[in-house]
């Protein structure tokens, strides 16, 4: 294990965590609030500790997929950490583990909070929590691959450990350039959301801060009723925000190189909006009939909402959809266990992974009945090796492990069958509100140590794709 | 499409039925119930039927795996309707869905029922009734090809279509003698379950009708509280003989060969013992510690007792598991999707088949930490080709789309999600009662027709390991 270089990059990240919480000093600064001081504090810790990292001797050994593995997964758990410290610090989140779940679901962008009281937070700890969403969603170590020369090929291991779907997209034949494309269309589109908000009469701060939590398909509100006190039109954009940002950056990328023909081709796309379109038809249809929304615009303005923000795992709500029929709850839940698409800062399963899924199973059909006719899976216009199906169905099986586990020690808590259930597939999909009391219109407060310390990990291990997770706790790892 | 060897076989598969249905008009004979003129008529009717079927000229064509699984589908629909027929004729179960949906849920052995009261039934129905589990168990293409000299390979793909698990477990090189020695084992441990009960004390009918049920891991009761009015003693006799039911019958056979060594060192017994062991261990300290029962002799034999019966996909019930704590609730939900040994008369996605999944999971994770050593996955002391682990990922994911398309189809009647869910479980793995309504004191019988119509595929689907029925519904069966 080529430690000295795991210990150098780690380094550079907290240098960038310490960058990163300007924001909120600046934002303590402009509504002269006193919880600031902790966020400095633990800025100029970081940085100063960040900065002492440049000297580590990297020396000549090489660095691996494990090497990848490991560092992401370490990256993302000292991010957390000191994304929870100033929550401490500040006393605004008192207990730890509180402070560090919400710190992970923040960077995860997750969104499952254990606020009780929202609105009761600082301005600061608001801007903080939705900007890690921001951090999180594109991911940390690409934003490191974007500036930093790395050597040794390192950088590839990094990107194919943090970036999310079945296979790595590298836009360009360069890690670095396609980082800084990444990222360049991210902040586009970010911006763009903001603008759209001002435009339509949202204040500056909830425009920030709800598209910081929109871009990064995270889903932490700054009021109690998460996005239902905005008007339609506000919840509209952000309907469509959402949609944008579980989109596969790879579509963005041939729009700008002005393949707009390719762009549309993309098949994990079609697919997407196929599953939305027709999901919103469903419950809209569901939650109309059955009487909980007497004007049939309002039923498709919420189902097209809460359709968005589950599919995209973003996880904002405009209506308590616990309260809607089973139909609609059930396509809610199943929407969470399929996802944004790959590429995109949602999470989830992803689109593309279902995709291959059944096209190698229907292939499994054809070959059965027609032995000698020749079948093979293809996406996206291309043949897919088989290796690639093999690692997806591989995926879901480990999936389904933590999964199982993660229901066996929360159902130890006192929630019942369906909340423990979906309180489980919201963090791991990275959504955050379940039904019941994990809902939209509860939180995560009342559970044990144990369940959170549980869904910490689920969290980490949905926005990571298991695998760096998995590669900490196997003792092989650690043996060279 | 071989169709006159497709009728061939039906018509045989018509006639043995009719042969069955001998045990149900003996038994209204004994009782003197009026009801078994509706037997006797059915059986009537499928001898003559099925023996006019026997003058069908076969011709030349060949047989292959696309013939053997439409012919094991529509052997089981058909079945099925034949089995159906008496309850309605004798206006028992009046509603000709809800007679098939009980007719099938018999022969896949699931053990659902759509019956609100099971005790008014007659004696000749009920025997009938659990009659047909201990059909359906072993598999009535099984029993054929066990008496029936078979010709031009059919019996192969027949076998292979309606056994269970993720591959053929010939016995002995000859189809025909491994039908038989299974059949063999089969009555042999049904007689021994029979003697043992009757030996404790209960009536020869009941007896009877139990074991049936028991044997082919069914769980249809006779009485409203499933077994929970038996002795301890009798209730821990059906325990230990489900747990045996559920276990591959290679062991058995190796016992039978004198090979004792060779049939303990299964690895598909070890893990199946070593999850009964800590399922029940676990829920009764669950039920024990939360005061579901005072005395923790109670909380032993109730727990082995549900852990068995979901394990194993029979389904009997012993206390109402739908008021335990979530814990327990999440773990027999679970169980059900594990299910009972390849090769057993037990249903769900079969211990081997997640032995198989987990350790080629395992084994893409080492190689991913150490790309160059060896690595290759050994199941029951030999390496496993990479073929059949494929179909057994194929096999889950066919699984899950069964699964998630009932779900949302079932979710549209007014059951909760948890109801729903548990519903579609409780199914597709044959196990019987789900949780909430349809739990161990609910039935079946207030669904709608949509549901129940989409619950009957489903446990059609799962008795025959969904490729069967899903070659019925893929347009290139039908095409030459």
């Amino acid at each position: 294990m080529n430690y000295p270089m795991i210990f150098y990059i780690l380094s550079r990240v907290l240098q960038f965590q310490g960058i990163f919480m300007a924001l909120p000093c600046i934002t303590a600064l402009f509504y002269r609030e006193h919880v600031g001081i902790a966020y400095l504090i633990v800025m100029a810790g970081s940085l100063l500790l960040g900065t002492l990292g440049r000297y580590i001797k990297r020396g000549q050994k090489g660095f691996y997929a494990r090497e990848g593995l490991v560092t992401v997964a370490f990256a993302w758990i000292l991010m957390s950490l000191v994304g929870a410290l100033p929550f401490v610090i500040s006393g605004e989140i008192p207990s730890f583990v509180d402070a560090f779940f919400e710190s992970i679901s923040g960077f995860t962008t997750t969104g499952a909070s254990i606020l009780t009281d929202v609105e009761a937070m600082s301005k600061t700890g608001l801007m903080w929590r939705s900007f890690t969403h921001w951090i999180g969603g594109m991911g940390v170590l690409v934003f490191l691959l974007a500036f930093l020369p790395m050597t040794g090929g390192s950088d590839m291991y990094l990107m194919k450990a943090e970036s999310p779907g079945p296979s790595v997209g590298k836009l360009v034949p360069r890690i670095r350039e396609t980082a800084q494309i990444l990222y360049g269309i991210y902040i586009f589109i970010t911006v763009a959301e903001v603008g759209t908000l001002l435009i339509l009469g949202m204040k500056p701060f909830d425009s920030l801060a709800l598209s910081f939590a929109t871009a990064g398909t995270g889903g932490f509100g700054i009021l109690n009723s998460s996005v239902g006190a905005y008007t339609w039109g506000q919840q509209s954009a952000i309907t469509i925000f959402m949609i944008l940002f579980g989109v596969n950056f790879n579509v963005y990328f041939l729009f700008l190189m002005k393949k707009p023909k390719q762009a549309l081709k993309c098949e994990e796309l079609r697919y997407y909006v196929i599953i939305i379109v027709a999901a919103i038809a469903m419950i809209t249809a569901n939650i109309y009939t059955c009487g909980v929304y007497s004007d049939v615009r309002e039923a498709v303005h919420h189902s097209a909402f809460q359709v968005g923000s589950i599919m995209t795992t973003t996880g904002f709500s405009t209506a308590d959809f616990n309260m809607w029929p089973t139909f609609s709850k059930t396509l809610l839940v199943l929407l969470m266990f399929i996802g944004a698409c790959a590429g995109s800062t949602g999470g989830g399963m992803k689109v593309s992974r279902w995709i291959l899924l059944f096209k190698s199973c229907k292939n499994e059909l054809g070959r059965t009945i027609h032995p000698r006719s020749v079948h093979r899976v293809h996406f996206e216009g291309r043949p897919v090796e088989k290796n690639v199906i093999h690692s997806v169905e591989r995926f879901l099986v480990a999936y389904i492990l933590v999964f199982v586990t993660s229901c066996i020690i929360v159902s130890l808590d006192t929630m019942d069958f369906t909340e423990t259930f979906t309180s489980v597939a919201a963090t791991l999909n990275n959504i955050g509100p379940g039904l019941g009391r994990v809902g939209a219109a509860g939180n995560y407060a009342s559970l044990s140590v144990l369940s959170k310390s549980v869904l910490m990990f689920d969290m980490l291990a949905g926005r990571l794709e298991i695998l760096p997770m998995f590669v900490l706790l196997v003792r092989g790892t650690w043996k060279d």
